[in-house]
């Protein structure tokens, strides 16, 4: 069965998969929920109090389409990181911005380079538009940046994508390292920087705002989804040359945003305060995290995250069996795909009563995997 | 200025035109903020207090993921509809549906037919994909069904759109009207049929929602942000085969639904009251929106949306120039694009307040404009 008789070759030849099943897809099926939702990299810390007010204060907008310029967000984050604002587009999540960025730049067989492992959309979106696809193996649990220019070079890659700090290991380059992977690649290769993570790392990690700026070929990704606390409201937005942001007006839903999203994301943006202590508790957190980790006689991985990677000693077997028991004990958790990365678990930062529940379920789960 | 080097030559050739400017950026441009809202067919009734009571209630849950399924909501539709789950698939808004749709089916040149003066985001998004558009002109303020299916057959068409009842004009088919239409499509052709204010529309305009399921080149889309108001949450669907729905599993953006869109428009399902008595007072709205225009000597045409295309007696100039001074009087209309069509402006259902503003407005607009 194959539905309209024209749908494009490409479209045709797709896979049916999708890139991540939902925890709720899981729950449905077992006929269970989850006691413990430390999977996805949301931030179960919330949204800033003041964030939370100015979403239930701003409900009665719902009736209006959202600015489609987004204007003030745009103008917020440009102030916010010394910009213009037009060096900044704004989208429904980074995955959205993923996509338009791929649609721009990929047709059938456009080689694209990115890490054996890493984000799942991003390849999504690369087989969706018909790409060629190079992955690098990760070196030592980091993406390898003097593999990824090489490939870069070697493939006359159109993009490379590159996550730092990197899901789903946690680990992270210095800006210095990050400057010279840019210096190192072809001028007509764009890289895709995902900073998802970016307001969690150590200071050093993040290059200055305007780094890059200057360069048509390099844009940044940042998101309301992890620190911001704000995953289901769908707010991303990407930074690079203005000539290379205009672009996306050509090809974006302008009015895809959700005005709530926008309202939540400035409120959020103001409230340093707030960012300053939930990232504290994401480190707490992630200490603890690492702290059960080594109660059980695993070796938790240095992570520059919201989350932890935890090398489970074994291989992908086994740690496939740690995570289908922590389930079946309702703790969501999720792992990387690819060997030997995927020896780990990988344990999303949350409060206290969730990781209770880990602690408490990680020594069953882990004898349980044991036994098989 | 290009920006990144290789960007596709489709991509570069396309013009940055966007489909609609929004308010927000001609009360930047001038200013001054606008009166009386009601040139975007938004709801100024707003969604029912149980949807704004259950947004409200639900701020704390956006920190998380919605479930990229939509299970919940699809599920609540196809029961409303009589439907199954999966002949429905949800969407930010039919606008990325409806890019969504034209992705999977358009490549360069692709023909695609639309009428001369229907929904710019649908040609918007055709042009996105480089595909060909024909036009056909409306017939007495009607698109023209006759004229839409010849075309269709002339140009070997991938894809016809149809909006009913119809943006602009607010004009509309009975049901047996539509289905005559679909059996006189090539089976190879697909129906896009926009359904957005077909809530609002007399009883007989809406084809039942299973009439073309067993049709695998009919999509129809239906949308959170017309009756049920909720225009700024971004939630539609598309209601068609299971076999061409499951397609857009391959290509759409997961995680992009927002969680609050979702249950808002899970709240406003259920609350079928509210939508019964909104659509009365939209239907108040229109009439006295009508009795104005007559009142100024305009001649207000039938309509079945939410929305009241007035014939300003004239030409398109004349009609701009009735529009501007609207604007200028801080009220916000907007009006069709071509000839003749663009004789009229179009005035949204709007709560009393408002409408009072473009009643006091009205007469002086009418005279500044005659005046040049």
């Amino acid at each position: 069965m194959t539905g309209f008789s024209r749908f494009t070759p490409l479209v045709r030849s797709l896979p049916a998969t999708v890139p991540f099943v939902g925890p709720e897809a899981q729950e449905r099926a077992t006929g269970r929920l989850f006691k413990a939702r430390v999977g996805a990299n949301e931030n179960g810390f919330g949204p800033a109090p003041s964030v939370s007010a100015r979403i239930r204060e701003a409900a009665g907008d719902a009736w209006k389409y959202a600015d489609p310029e987004n204007f003030d967000l745009r103008h917020a984050l440009a102030a916010h990181h010394g910009l213009a604002a037009n060096q900044i587009v704004v989208g429904e999540g980074i995955d959205s911005l993923l996509g338009l960025t791929v649609r721009q730049v990929v047709v059938e067989d456009t080689p694209v380079v990115t890490s054996l492992g890493a984000y799942p959309t991003f390849n999504f979106h690369v087989a969706g538009f018909g790409g060629k696809l190079v992955t690098v193996p990760y070196r030592d649990d980091r993406e390898d940046l003097e593999a990824l220019a090489q490939a870069a070079w070697r493939e006359n890659a159109a993009i490379v994508y590159l996550s730092n700090p990197d899901n789903p290991m946690g680990s992270w380059y210095v800006a210095d390292a990050v400057k010279a992977f840019v210096e190192a690649l072809p001028e007509d290769t764009l890289l895709v920087l995902d900073e998802a993570y970016g307001e969690m790392a150590p200071a050093g990690t993040l290059p200055p705002a305007d780094a890059f700026v200057d360069r048509p070929n390099v844009i940044r990704m940042r998101t309301f989804s992890k620190a911001y606390g704000l995953a289901g409201m769908r707010c991303g937005y990407a930074i690079g040359h203005a000539d290379t942001i205009i672009s996306f007006d050509k090809v974006r839903n302008h009015f895809g945003m959700n005005i709530l999203a926008q309202i939540a994301a400035r409120a959020a943006l103001e409230d340093r305060a707030y960012l300053t202590e939930v990232c504290e508790r994401i480190s707490a957190s992630k200490e603890r995290i690492a702290s059960i980790a080594r109660a059980n006689g695993l070796e938790p991985l240095p992570s520059a995250t919201n989350f932890v990677a935890i090398d489970c000693g074994c291989d992908g077997t086994f740690a496939t069996a740690v995570l289908k028991q922590l389930g079946e004990r309702g703790v969501f958790v999720r792992m990387p795909g690819i060997a030997p990365q995927n020896r780990c678990i990988r344990v999303s930062a949350a409060p206290d009563a969730e990781i209770d529940i880990f602690e408490e379920t990680l020594p069953a789960a882990l004898a349980a995997a044991s036994e098989h």
